[in-house]
């Protein structure tokens, strides 16, 4: 019983986290073929993954070297790599180099919050997941806020989100937010005591709706929450100090 | 004096290795557009920087987790994702969904042995380079060997290595290589002392003048002395087992 636990618990996180990196490099093939949609979804099944990889190493205690770096790389592919090529092919391409520029300039602080984020597993004796507020803006979330343009676009077929130039702004924003040391909230804060539970399920069980009948309303409200939540944390944070 | 060579030791490994990474995703453009030679080029371009980024981190005592974490996220894109994303467009893409695993499963092994190698820095309280062999073949190697096919087409013009069965073998060899466990020479173990120094300063003059000279056929030469180190190695292991 006990040596079947250990199997869970060593092996089911990585195995998720692979198909979680599965999903980011297929995202890619995706892009280049100009298939938004399906491109766009698997970044959304990566996150998915690695949520669930997360909360496996946490609930199985099996989280080891070896799983958090993985779990860097593959959240380099999916949250990093690939939303920025997916905004370079949808919008960008156009402005050439200077396009690809802002692409790169994307990915590396994304390259570069992730490793800041890995290395601080080893520093800290305390579980990272205890620290009410994350240091930045974490990876997912910013794949989420970059594809925001996208999302809308396709819901309202607002031509003008498709604008190299804004785009070129928000993934500069974006970047500059991820290696920056804001406090933004972090969900797995969320109280989980019994008295609250029934509350968060509703929650779920809500989105999920909302995901399976319309998914690109749904993820503009939710994008437009976070960032909500942003500005709030840091007005708070600003307030105290 | 002692704080500029402090600022060196904390910034250059850094930088240059952000170079490779944008080396590598630069890379995976040129791949998508099919002009080989460059996206050829900057693999090869990031495997330099990575080169003298562990140098420069080595000789002014500068490694840091930050900086191992960055450099195996560099090394993942440039030696992983951006050679096996190169050989899918170039010889894998007829085969579509079969041609796309082969691809997915050698990045994924790339990110296997990457995960394994980073997170073995932290257990290990000796310098990993004192090792004389590598555990596996590492990535930039893998990198030059999953090459060697369109090397040779682009030197000798041989249209069957195109041939996309042939570099599915290929592919799929060299990911297994990576995650194996057999030995592999480590160059870094090269002695350095004085004795050697002239005729290792030769040596690497002789290979810049075959790289500007003729960098096809000179690279070619290189990827086979390796595979021949790799069996020499394999044998001596197996011999003294």
């Amino acid at each position: 019983m006990d040596n079947n636990s250990n199997f869970l618990a060593k092996y089911i996180p990585n195995a998720i986290t692979v198909l979680s990196l599965c999903c980011g490099l297929t995202s890619i093939r995706f892009s280049i073929t100009e298939e938004w949609k399906i491109a766009i979804l698997l970044i959304i099944l990566a996150a998915v993954f690695d949520f669930f990889d997360g909360w496996f190493a946490r609930k199985f205690k099996g989280g080891s070297n070896f799983g958090a770096e993985l779990d860097s790389l593959s959240d380099f592919i999916s949250f990093g790599v690939a939303p920025s090529l997916l905004i370079y092919f949808w919008a960008l391409s156009d402005l050439e180099s200077l396009g690809w520029s802002i692409s790169l300039f994307f990915a590396v602080c994304s390259a570069l919050r992730l490793a800041r984020f890995t290395a601080d597993i080893y520093l800290t004796p305390k579980p990272i997941d205890l620290n009410t507020y994350f240091i930045g803006v974490p990876s997912p979330a910013a794949a989420g806020l970059s594809l925001l343009p996208i999302f809308i676009y396709i819901e309202f077929e607002f031509s003008f989100l498709r604008n190299p130039y804004l785009n070129l702004i928000n993934l500069s924003l974006i970047g500059f937010l991820m290696v920056s040391k804001i406090p933004t909230f972090s969900f797995k804060k969320i109280n989980l005591s019994k008295k609250y539970a029934p509350w968060i399920i509703l929650l779920v069980v809500i989105i999920c709706i909302g995901l399976i009948s319309n998914i690109w309303l749904t993820l503009i409200i939710l994008v437009i929450i976070y960032i909500i939540s942003i500005i709030y944390t840091v007005m708070i944070n600003f307030k105290s100090n």
